[in-house]
């Protein structure tokens, strides 16, 4: 079951090779999207798609992600965002340049539970996860094979109360070392330090199995069981110090009736977890999400 | 824009004549549907339509909502009433049979929007609703034209600070004067008295405009923007001392994104509202629902 | 049941006196993002949201949309439209720029069923649809009290074999001294000549109840029935001379099954046609759509 | 990746033991219930579940799946379907008696495409659906990986066009000596003859990468693209001689946009397939269906 690229998505890694991202946030003005694509333009680059919001259109914010295509990218690429950066002063911009060529890379953490891990190597393997899946890590031994059978290094870090702190720099250690920059969190049941959480600020996505800001914590199909609500849901965000706090990126529910005990929410569940998860790290890996005071903009 | 009964709805309400609902919740164990089934048939009945659910097989709880025909059931219901309490005694039943004809009466209370009592209206008069709407109460006299235009008597009982308790004193005389049986809060955004919730236990339905349990309480869709949702919903749910607690009927959501402000989400979810609180309405109109410990088994 | 235009609602008006939204297509090429905007900020316009759309990047078609402020437009915009003339033949641009505040004029065409006219009247009603309904028309004349009620002129124009082409012009005459230039065939059942699609090209909506192209032509729920599909639909398209085959705008679906007779699916598919029509005349009057050989681009 | 049932999936394999599940069509009459749970009740079984279903009330058919408990099922089997012979034959019923114990054993027949097999192998180790997973049958050799790694017969037959006859011979061969009872064609790109069809009448499944009955036969996706349709749909059905015509199980749908290429439809209906497959594999498993008149009931 090795990743086979097939010959035509290896013609569209080519043509993908001159792509680049642009995400831009800034105090709303006159002139921001006559700057950038009269720089885009005089730089040769033709504006493959452009996706603009104004948060509050007198004095607010604006948010955009364009999408461009340019001859001999990587060659261009530094002197580009040198040139860009006097744009970039002038509107007061936070901006970031990708090219579509340098994956993110992926590390993902795993509990005992296979349906969001295996959802994600499935969305890998078919292509429709543009990323590189660089080390899978685990509390337990159990998700080992899944990861052999799609060739990608599983390390087992055991965690105890005691071996806690040794334990998560550890984990660290192997996410560096894979040269991993983002951490995704597959039903990965521990709680993670500030300090990891602030080493992968906006960085770390978790799915949590419930429709936040419902049944935070534990347990929460059996709290939803419990209220005995006629839908339940998945929520998948950015990680941040507050418990099932952090900025959504996406939410999903489905319908549920009085029949369904607690192990049928949980199975029902499995199903929304892993779709709500996947779209959240596909729009991650391909920069559609600009994070703004713990909420998302997110160009789709 | 008189309500106009078709000929063939007049004759389906002929046809409704012999037909009945039974309604039972009782202790699981072998033969209830056996003796219920043996007793219908032996009287004449032949079933419609029957629906079962058994709350943890070993040892738990057994709901049936049976539908019904028989002949000339107007003159023998209270026979069959009396002769059925032999067999709801063996089994220990909480049972209800409601001839299909005797419509449930509802008063509907509201303030100043609209949607959910013109949804409740139009789904009335297009013969979805199968129920009686017998008076409309509000805070506010901005609805009475819709309620002169569809025929309907209109009390404006205004609420302040210091006439509240006499306001509803006044609001539980209509109700009653109205001989109406049950109690709809479309978006009537007063707080209910304890005794008007007892008299009204289980036949009083509010509309939520949230997903609950999240953002209980006041102003939702702003509680909602502030933390960043991509669904947003509405829940009808019975009417209890707690809250936005009690017992939940049905929910639905709707997605929407960061180019949502607080009042697209009002917008939005005006349009989930009135189709959540008119299921939920429905439903309860054609004897549906079963509540058990602040939950519903929902037959549909 | 006076439509009442609340302050918030009238200083909102005021507010978009200054805004404009154009509509461009043109073939692809670098360039074109660069000069709409550079010509906009030229002339004083802060773009307020800008939604594009390459097809084929390489050398295919763009489609833009773009909505701004302008002080004082309405005293600017002929000589805007005048300026734009140079850009727009540059890039070979279809091109249309229309103010905010001159809102579409909708004609809408009845026949017996009042579903889809309530809704677009009570979204009329709530400011959801921002858009003028100048008159209403029928084969019948059932639904003048609901037009009444609203304060819109209702004309009834049988339509016999015999008189079809003359009751036709009748139609067309009604609706240009109504200034309308939208035709909304709110489940008017009734054939429209190639004369009256051609002058309303791409301005006439029709609503058909099946999810197309599955059910063309006549008694779709019949159809849907016989076939035992297990969810039914509706679709919002344009009106061209194929018979439902216009470029279609919006399609929704809703579950059934084995339960719904007939009768049920045409209950069912009311509310799904009611919405699927109002969300298809919100974006048509709002300018957000393009047709481009038989499809639809829709900005929304 | 050995499938690992879990000792809580065993201990409740042992409650299963017990379980049984009938269905049962039969002309409408008074009384059919009376008699069939008098029936089991008199045989000492609990019912846990009823569903019923009457078509058309007045002189039409009756429907009604029951799952139930009785002590020792195994042993007692024979004689309960002996003795239940004199009910069935008194109402003309059609019926199967299935204990839960005696699972479905299927052969998937696939071609190039993993996903739906994928979906069926990851529920079935999942333990949502409850069936033997008997031989995976392929027209190539690409699936054997995942075959081997869930330790599944896997047979390769190749099709041309001269050896279409004689690999059909051998496929049913294969499908024979499995001992599979079900067949399903989990995107199998290949035309099934009368024979083979009629041999697993009403046990053979499909999934059209359709929303049927749009786009029956070759490239619906191709054809949905070509229409601008809004949605896009996949539809699991039981195979008949009529190409895409045979008895609907399930439907499902997806929102697409104009963004969308036939490529991006095919990997959005990947996931709309899988899913829809899966649930139509589970229900059959489960003897949730049964068909009438090229439609189906469907208890779930």
């Amino acid at each position: 079951m090795e990743r086979i690229v097939s010959s035509s998505k290896a013609a569209s890694d080519q043509a993908l090779r001159n792509r680049a991202r642009m995400l831009i946030s800034c105090p709303d003005r006159p002139g921001i999207v006559a700057a950038v694509s009269k720089f885009l333009f005089e730089h040769g680059a033709n504006i493959v798609s452009s996706d603009q919001y104004t948060m509050d259109p007198a004095g607010g914010l604006f948010f955009i992600r364009i999408e461009f295509d340019l001859e001999s990218l990587p060659e261009r690429l530094s002197a580009l965002e040198a040139n860009f950066g006097a744009v970039a002063q002038q509107f007061e911009m936070n901006w970031k340049l990708s090219p579509a060529s340098r994956k993110k890379r992926l590390a993902i953490f795993v509990s005992k539970e296979d349906h969001c891990l295996l959802e994600l190597m499935w969305q890998w393997q078919a292509g429709d996860l543009d990323a590189d899946i660089a080390v899978i890590v685990s509390n337990h031994p159990d998700m080992r094979p899944i990861a052999e059978s799609f060739g990608v290094p599983y390390h087992h870090v055991p965690v105890t109360a005691e071996t806690k702190a040794e334990a998560e720099r550890r984990q660290i250690e192997i996410v560096e070392e894979a040269q991993a920059d983002t951490v995704i969190l597959a039903r990965y049941m521990q709680i993670i330090s500030p300090v990891f959480i602030e080493r992968f600020r906006n960085r770390m996505i978790n799915i949590h199995h419930s429709f936040l800001p419902a049944f935070v914590g534990g347990k929460p199909y059996a709290q939803a069981h419990n209220r005995g609500v006629k839908l339940i849901g998945a929520t998948a965000h950015y990680v941040t110090e507050e418990l099932d706090g952090g900025p959504i990126i996406e939410q999903d529910v489905q319908r549920v009736s009085h029949h369904d005990k607690v192990e049928d929410l949980k199975r029902i569940g499995r199903h929304i977890e892993r779709i709500v998860l996947a779209r959240a790290v596909v729009w991650h890996s391909e920069d559609r999400i600009i994070v703004h005071e713990n909420k998302t903009v997110v160009f789709n």
